[in-house]
């Protein structure tokens, strides 16, 4: 294990130790392509929009009612309404970190316009919330099954996590506001305070990241007790079940996740983030197996998480119907968390496959081409056309159809804004002996290795349209880069150019890694072979059984109405895909007419852009 | 079309013309057999274990502090408590026409004790609601979304209809009060009243048999009037959209049933009522069309309804994953309530093959051996072992996984109660010709036609273990016996003994009619070939693609893991089924081991009789 600086990298998970090290947002940076253009989007589209969205649903001003104390009247929002602004200001930092924006530029006035609001409703002893504690108001920490109390704050100290790692001198304030927060949280729910849980894991995260960041221990230790306070029971019963919120059995003893997807991939990352700052190995491994049921027996091929609409919860070992399958966008983005400490805790190339499945099949599935729409929940089977939203309606949770500009649960939108705004923390990674890519995507690194050796070099790649990512050495050094090969890409290769050589070896899925003292103009390809594949799902998933998906590199494909000609219901598989034009075709029968077509698949991400339609990414073999 | 008198059978629905006349309690007594059981452990079992309940739960004592004037201090109970006593009451009603109690039996000492507790809660002008109208409380008729206040009236109906078509002359009042609660319904919701519905359907089919029974045709118009204001939009929007109270299109252009499943088996029930009533032939043409859509598409193998926990409501069409189905045993009580409508309009076999397959599959596994215990929903695929409930606590609506004693929402168990009270009306009917024989069991009918002509015969039979079924006339008279031949059964035969003379002759699936003088000791003896069968699903529905079901007779079969050795998801079809020693043996591999065991199947309604288990019915094929 190596020992890190904690403070340095502009990164979401910067663990004090552990097989890789993360790399900040000032060390690599996406310069283009699929997840660039998200990037900007996210940027010009989804920022502004959920700034607009937080102020005309009163959330925002809920803390302005807070300030001038008149709480509760006039406040509007769900109990959780508060971490949506949390969420909003941990993306603009990691935003701002992302783009270098200065110290008088509009993203860092609108920032700090909003950390003004916040930390004006910050009450002396550093109790923050807009939904207790006033008259007329639920006591403090009175409603911890479903107040989210902590879960916001948890919260507030992620977007202090990303203040602090890309402006640590920032005179803003915000993380005096977490500071004082957590100092709140620690006395009143410490080893001799209230023995007690939130009924939404979240706060667990936020602290042991804002400890490590501030280098507070106390902060580690209480995400600890959080965590290990989990399933005794102190939430009570409820209609889901213990289970949903993951007091049913304890962190250790659990053997896979279960109940609420965000919930549990929330509380797994806290869990994960303990275990490599207290050097715990038996709950590293156990999280490790509890992944593994989890990725092999209730996630979706999608990479999706939570099977159930009713709670929004995992179902049992093998339950993934694609029907009304949940997937809400937040697990998507909760298991990348979850995926992200495993790997850096360990370093295995399964933990960023799922990392990649996740980003182009769930989140990229979420917004909208411009940024101002989303999925809450990402079905695998639309069976009847979606209804278009409202654009200036506010739509119950996972009930509209088709991307929806807002919700009243709105966790999703955020979510994915600070997922975008840092995304190019999850891009690569460094050990002693050089770098690790996991994610391929244009991009420029430069980073320096503990001995002092820089490594710099850019990736070009029009992946994951194809999959030959060029990596061009920047400056003198030798080093080890590892590349990782995802698990679908058989007969991947690499080609190393150096010092007028040509080296080509195979590159089996896991990694490979080319060790060489590298010149600036060097280049690694590394040939993915990105085909169209089907594949059959695994025997003990009843409700695909007799089905293909069809798929292409990281890609999930769909097939959708409009490409049919014909009500997807109908369709049933009758020869291979084949590329024809930049396109995947695929003969499909229809089941009716018995007539055979030609027809164009797509990217499930890209789905229902072009209006309503009914689509499935399971097509029946007969 | 025939036009009866309207006031003399003693059922449930008594339409004033129709293909098919009701028969009452007093007319068809069900012997003993697979019915006959059910009727008494419901009659020394459930019928005592609901009191209980109603008075521990405080249900039944909010009358009493109704009457007190103390509410709404110490009310207990969801806002549709109040239904449960009139189920209740229904339940005993019928209970006491079908065991013919005497006046002063303690059947009829207990009915009274309640409705007096009943009357004493109503208020002068007849409003009747524990839950709304008191200083307090909600105002009457402020919440009709979700407060359920006409909903429970609908009972109400109910109940009075049962008694006076079983105690016609009787002095306890109930009649009375539902008089004068639905003079006011009409006086506030009629045609220039509130233009409103109630979220939940059921005052419409309440009223509707209320007028029927009490000869009041102003009923039966606000009913109509109920029925035919759904689909405007006046309940407002909900999370689950408009459909889930049958309020997004009109009851005539509805395509199919959706929605919450009992919700729409209710209002659909109604609007047969309304149809038949005003002869409104293409109301029931439109309904006949949604039922034949919904019975393809929408409706488990079992009968079972509703294919979501969330809001146990109907999925799209061919939506049927057999995890978590929801069936809820209300939905499928409420789907025999629709049937059983069309059935008495139409003459049409296959609403009575439908009931039957809802009777043995639905109902039939809802209660425990010793009718103390329920399930509320009825998946077909249990994956893990159900957790047994506390036989002293009260269970979430659905969220028990082996039958509970009692739900929040305890809707089913009374209404099941009713049900197997009444059943007896749902066996035989009769038209000018004679008697049509609908449901087998060991029965006795006496009915005489509007001619005069008395038709007697009894009936024996071991069905559904086999499917013999031999008619005894018992008094001579020239009449034609119809007998139901359901749609799996190909083979039939039919044997008339009559005179010393023996005929023979096939009974293709439909109905069998037998025209002759019969005399008394004549016999007919239907032969159903009973024989384990593997059906195929009807390849639209994805969710058990590659599987099969094994049915025999009119029983759904299932596998529980306790007698498979093994859990029921590593279960594959390895040959036949095949009968020995009077079970159903199936050779099945286990996916791990690829070894082959023969495994009984037990007949569905048996299920999680024997303690925890995991249990299929769908079974793959490979």
């Amino acid at each position: 294990m190596t020992m890190f600086d904690t403070t340095t990298p502009a990164a979401p998970v910067v663990p004090s130790h552990g097989r890789l090290r993360p790399l900040g947002l000032d060390e690599v940076r996406i310069t283009g392509g699929f997840w660039g253009e998200r990037q900007a989007v996210n940027a010009s589209g989804t920022l502004p929009h959920i700034e607009s969205r937080l102020e005309s649903e009163g959330w925002l001003p809920n803390f302005d009612l807070a300030a001038a104390g008149t709480l509760p009247a006039g406040r509007r929002g769900r109990e959780f309404a508060d971490s949506e602004i949390y969420k909003f200001l941990e993306a603009l930092a990691w935003e701002i970190g992302r783009t270098d924006a200065a110290g008088d530029s509009e993203l860092e006035q609108r920032f700090r316009r909003v950390v003004d609001r916040v930390a004006a409703a910050q009450e002396p002893d550093g109790y923050l919330s807009t939904m207790f504690g006033r008259e007329g108001q639920g006591e403090r920490w009175s409603a911890l099954q479903w107040g989210h109390e902590l879960y916001c704050l948890g919260h507030l100290f992620q977007a202090a996590v990303a203040r602090v790692r890309t402006r640590p001198d920032a005179d803003d304030g915000l993380i005096d506001v977490a500071r004082r927060a957590a100092d709140l949280v620690c006395r009143e729910f410490g080893a001799d305070g209230r023995d007690a849980i939130c009924g939404h894991a979240e706060v667990e995260v936020g602290l042991a990241e804002l400890g490590r960041a501030l280098g507070e221990q106390r902060y580690i230790d209480q995400a600890a007790l959080f965590v290990d306070r989990h399933g005794r029971g102190t939430l009570g019963e409820i209609e889901f079940g213990r289970e949903y919120f993951q007091d049913d059995v304890s962190v250790r003893d659990a053997e896979a996740l279960r109940g609420h997807a965000v919930r549990a991939n929330y509380l797994s990352s806290a869990a994960a983030d303990v275990a490599t700052e207290l050097a715990d190995e038996s709950l590293l491994d156990a999280l490790r197996s509890q992944w593994d049921r989890t990725v092999e027996r209730r996630t979706y091929v999608t990479g999706g998480q939570g099977s159930h609409h009713q709670d929004e919860a995992f179902g049992d070992d093998w339950e993934l119907p694609p029907d009304r399958a949940y997937s809400e966008t937040c697990a998507g983005i909760g298991s990348i968390m979850f995926s992200w400490r495993l790997l850096l805790a360990t370093g295995e190339a399964q933990y960023a496959d799922l990392i990649e499945r996740t980003l182009f099949n769930v989140v990229a599935t979420s917004p909208g081409d411009d940024g101002r729409s989303f999925f809450y929940a990402n079905t695998l089977h639309q069976r009847t056309p979606g209804v278009p939203a409202d654009p200036d309606a506010t739509s119950p949770r996972a009930s509209s159809s088709l991307r929806a500009p807002w919700f009243e649960v709105s966790c999703c939108p955020p979510n994915v804004a600070r997922t975008f705004a840092s995304l190019a923390a999850y891009v690569a990674t460094a050990d002693d002996d050089g770098v690790q890519l996991h994610q391929y995507a244009p991009s420029s690194v430069r980073t320096t290795l503990p001995d002092g050796r820089v490594v710099a070099f850019d990736v070009e790649t029009g992946y994951p349209a194809d999959g030959d990512v060029r990596i061009t050495i920047a400056a003198d050094a030798e080093f080890t880069l590892s590349l990782r090969v995802p698990s679908w890409a058989s007969g991947a290769a690499v080609r190393v150019h150096s010092g007028g050589e040509v080296t080509e070896s195979d590159a089996p899925a896991g990694a490979v890694a080319v060790t060489r003292v590298f010149r600036g103009g060097d280049t690694v390809e590394l040939s993915l072979p990105i085909v169209a594949r089907a594949t059959a799902p695994h025997p003990m998933v009843d409700a695909v059984r007799g089905s293909v998906v069809i798929e292409r590199g990281p890609e999930v494909l769909a097939l959708e109405s409009i490409d049919f000609g014909a009500d997807v219901g109908e369709a049933v598989v009758a020869g291979e895909p084949v590329e024809r034009d930049g396109r995947v075709v695929i003969p499909l029968r229809r089941r009716s007419s018995g007539e055979t077509v030609d027809a164009s698949l797509i990217a499930y991400h890209d789905w229902a852009r072009r209006g309503p339609s009914t689509m499935r990414v399971w097509i029946p073999m007969n």
